[in-house]
C-alpha cells in the first residue's frame, strides 16, 4: 500500500525550500535538487509549505451527521439530556456508524488529518454496533487514514448494567484503549468506575483515555483518583485525561498539585480548547513537560452543530482560546495538533527527517501562522507516500 | 448607483423557496412566480438561502495587514505593549489606512458583509491620516459596502496632549461617532476621559462607542459612570459600549444592576464573543433588550494574526462562546450580526421585506445553523440592488 513520490520544491513547517523524496510510503531523503529514482513521479511543490500529518487526537467518529440532512438540534441544556437524546435517537437518524465514519474519515483526511484517535460508543442499547462500524472503517480507509478506537461508555459504565461486559467484549475484539466518563458526574461512583477501567487496561495491557468534564473541585478529586491509580499500577506515560476542564479552575492551590503529578506520571492532556468555558492552560502544561494533544470531539452530531474535521482550525481555536499572538506561541497550537499529539497517540516514525514515514499535508501560505489562520482548503494531502487528497477531494468516496 | 434585479428561488433564512424583485435598490416585492419587468435581469438563486447584508459592527479598516507580508508578531504581552508597538511601527510596515481599508473592506464585502462601523485611530503621530484615508475608501466604494468611521483615541486621550483636539477635527471632518477606550485603565483618569468623549457627542450631535477592555469591578466602575452621563445627557439609545469584558463577572449583585441601566438607557453592547475571557452573556442581554450587536476587530493586524471578516463566522464564534446548540439558539447568534447590528448602527430599511434595501447574501445550506458552521465561501452579495461578489471574486479592486 506504500508509494514513492518525489516532492519538487516544498517548504517544511515554512522554511526553506528543499525536495522530500519517498520511497516505500518513507521519506527517504530531504535536500535540494534530488534526481528522482526511475519510474517515481515528481509532484511540483510549487514552494507550499509541507507539514506531518495532522493529528485528531480525539474525536467520535462513529456519530457525526456528516452528510446526513442537517438534524436541528431541541436538546434540553444537561449533559445528560445530550446523552440519553443521542442513544435513544441513533437508529431513527440513520446514524450508521460505519457510514459516518467513513463519510468523516473522508473529511478528516481532505483536512489533512493521517491519524485519528476515535472514542467509539459501547452501550447496552447498540452493543458493538459502533466499534463494529468504526472498524469497518478503519479496516477499509487504512489507504488514507489511521484510525485507533477507544472503547467508549458514553451512557456511563456501571449505571447500566452490561455495559461492563460489553467494554470487555470491545476490547477483545480490538479496541486500542480503554475509555472512561466523568467517574462521579455521570457514574456517581468513582472509585467503582475508575477501578473498572483500570481493570480493562490491566487486563488487556493497554492505555487509558478518559473523558473528564467534571469542573473544579470535583475534576480535580477525580483526577487525584487517576493519578492515584496510574502509579499504582506502574501505567506511567499510558494515560490520557481528554477535557480535564478542572485544570483550567484559577486556583493555584487546587491545580498545581496536580499537575505535578500529571507530570510526574508522565499523564497526557486532551483539550479542545474550549470557547467560553475554563480550560486547560496549554502554555503552562507544555512548560511543565506534559504532553498535550487537540482534536474536533464531535463533527456535527446530536450534540451540536459545530465542526468540520480541520485540525488547522482546531490549531486556531488552540491560540484564540490560549491568547496565542505571537507567532512563536501559534507554533505551540499548531504543535500541538501535530508532533504532541503524535506523541500522545504513540504514532512511530512521525516527522518530516528523513526515515520518517511519508504522511504529510502541502498547503499555500507563507508563513506556518498564516496557514493556521488562513486555513485554505487547497490542500495536498499525502499517506504512506501517496497523494490522497487534492483541494478537497479524496481518492476515496463514501459507502 | 442603484440597480434592479429579480432573484429567482431563493429562501429567505432558509425557509421556503420565493422569488425576490428589487427595483432600483429596493426590494419592491416578495412572492413566488414573479414575471420580471422589462430590462430586469433574473438571477437563478438555485434554492439558495438569502439573507440581509451582515452587519460588521466593530472592526480597524485602517490598520489591517491584509494584502501585505506576512507580520512575524513578537510583541510584548500588555495592551500598552500592543498600542505603543503599532503606533511606532504603522508607516514602516506600511500600513496605508486608505490601501488597507480598502483591501478589508472588498474582503469584508466577499464575505458578505454590507455595513460596516470602523473604529479609525486618531493619535498625535499620525494625525487624521487614519480618518482621511478610511474616508476614501467609503467614498470611493460606496457602491459594495456602506461605511461608517468612530474616530478612536487609540493611543489614549488626555495622557497625549494633542489627541482631544485631533478628535475635534476627526468629527469636523464628518466622522459619524465619537470613540472612547478605557478611562480608567489607559487614561487613568476616568472622569476626565468621560467628560471628554460626551463632551465631543454634544458638540457634533453624534452617537458614542466606546471601546471597554476593563474588566471586573474598574469595568464595572467606568460602566456606570458611563450610564451616568447618558441619562444626564438625555443620551438613550446613542451610546455602544464595546467589547464590556466586565459583563462576563460572573457575580450577579454586580453585573446586574448595570444590565439594569443598560436596559432604561437602551445603551447597545458590541461583543466579539472572545475565546477564553470573561465576557457578556448574549442570551442574558438579548433577554433584558439589550441591542447586542458583533465584529470581527481588528482583521490580522499587529495585535493578532487571526480573522478573516466573514461575520458568518463570528456568529459560529458566538454561538461556540456562548455554548448555543441548539438551532433556535444559533439564530440568536446570527440575529447579532444582522438585524441587531443594525438596529445599533441604525441602518433604514434594513431587512428582506419589501420596502428594505436590497442588501443581501445568497449562500448555499439547507438551514441558516448549517450556513453558519459550514461557512461556504462560494456567496453572492447584492448591494443596492446589483451582484458586487460572485464566489470570492469583487467587482472591485483595492488599490
Amino acid at each position: 500500500m506504500t508509494a514513492s513520490i518525489l516532492l519538487r520544491n516544498v517548504r517544511p513547517y515554512g522554511e526553506a525550500a528543499t525536495d522530500i523524496l519517498v520511497e516505500n510510503g518513507k521519506i527517504t531523503r530531504v535536500a535540494l535538487g534530488i534526481d528522482p529514482p526511475a519510474g517515481v513521479p515528481v509532484e511540483d511543490g510549487r514552494g507550499e509549505i509541507v507539514i506531518p500529518g495532522l493529528v485528531e487526537a480525539h474525536t467520535h467518529l462513529d456519530k457525526s451527521l456528516w452528510g446526513l440532512p442537517w438534524y436541528t438540534n431541541e436538546v434540553g441544556p444537561k449533559l445528560l439530556d445530550k446523552i440519553d437524546n443521542e442513544r435513544l435517537n441513533k437508529r431513527r437518524l440513520n446514524i450508521d456508524p460505519y457510514i459516518q465514519s467513513a463519510r468523516q474519515s473522508i473529511q478528516s483526511s481532505l483536512m489533512g488529518s493521517t491519524h485519528i484517535r476515535s472514542h467509539v460508543d459501547v452501550d447496552t442499547d447498540h452493543g458493538l454496533w459502533g466499534v463494529e462500524g468504526v472498524m469497518r472503517t478503519r479496516d477499509e480507509y487504512r489507504d488514507i487514514v489511521d484510525i485507533e478506537l477507544v472503547a467508549f461508555p458514553q451512557s456511563g459504565l456501571l449505571r447500566r448494567p452490561g455495559t461492563l461486559e460489553l467494554m470487555d467484549q470491545a476490547m477483545k475484539a480490538g479496541c486500542e484503549i480503554v475509555g472512561g466518563l466523568d467517574p462521579c458526574a455521570i457514574d456517581r461512583d468513582p472509585k467503582g468506575h475508575l477501578d473498572a477501567v483500570f481493570e480493562l487496561c490491566q487486563r488487556y495491557g493497554k492505555p487509558l483515555d478518559i473523558h473528564l468534564h467534571e469542573p473544579g473541585e470535583m475534576g480535580a478529586f477525580s483526577t487525584d483518583l487517576i493519578c492515584e491509580r496510574t502509579r499504582a499500577l506502574g501505567m506511567h506515560g499510558k494515560v490520557t485525561i481528554s477535557h480535564a476542564f478542572c485544570l483550567g479552575t484559577p486556583d493555584p492551590a487546587l491545580i498545581d498539585p496536580l499537575l505535578a503529578q500529571l507530570a510526574e506520571l508522565d499523564i497526557a492532556i486532551m483539550t479542545t480548547a474550549p470557547s467560553g468555558r475554563l480550560a486547560p492552560v496549554v502554555k503552562t502544561l507544555l512548560a511543565k513537560g506534559i504532553r498535550v494533544c487537540s482534536g474536533n470531539d464531535g463533527i456535527r452530531d446530536t450534540w451540536g452543530p459545530y465542526g468540520n474535521a480541520d485540525m488547522l482550525e482546531r490549531a486556531m481555536f488552540i491560540g484564540q482560546r490560549n491568547n496565542f499572538r505571537r507567532d512563536d506561541e501559534l507554533r505551540l497550537a499548531f504543535d500541538v495538533c501535530t508532533a504532541e499529539g503524535a506523541r500522545v497517540m504513540e504514532i512511530a516514525g512521525y516527522g518530516l527527517k528523513e526515515g520518517c514515514a511519508a504522511d504529510l499535508v502541502m498547503l499555500p501560505g507563507e508563513t506556518l501562522s498564516e496557514a493556521i489562520v488562513t486555513r485554505s482548503p487547497k490542500r495536498r494531502v499525502v499517506k504512506a507516500g501517496k497523494i490522497v487528497a487534492r483541494d478537497g477531494v479524496s481518492i476515496r468516496t463514501a459507502p
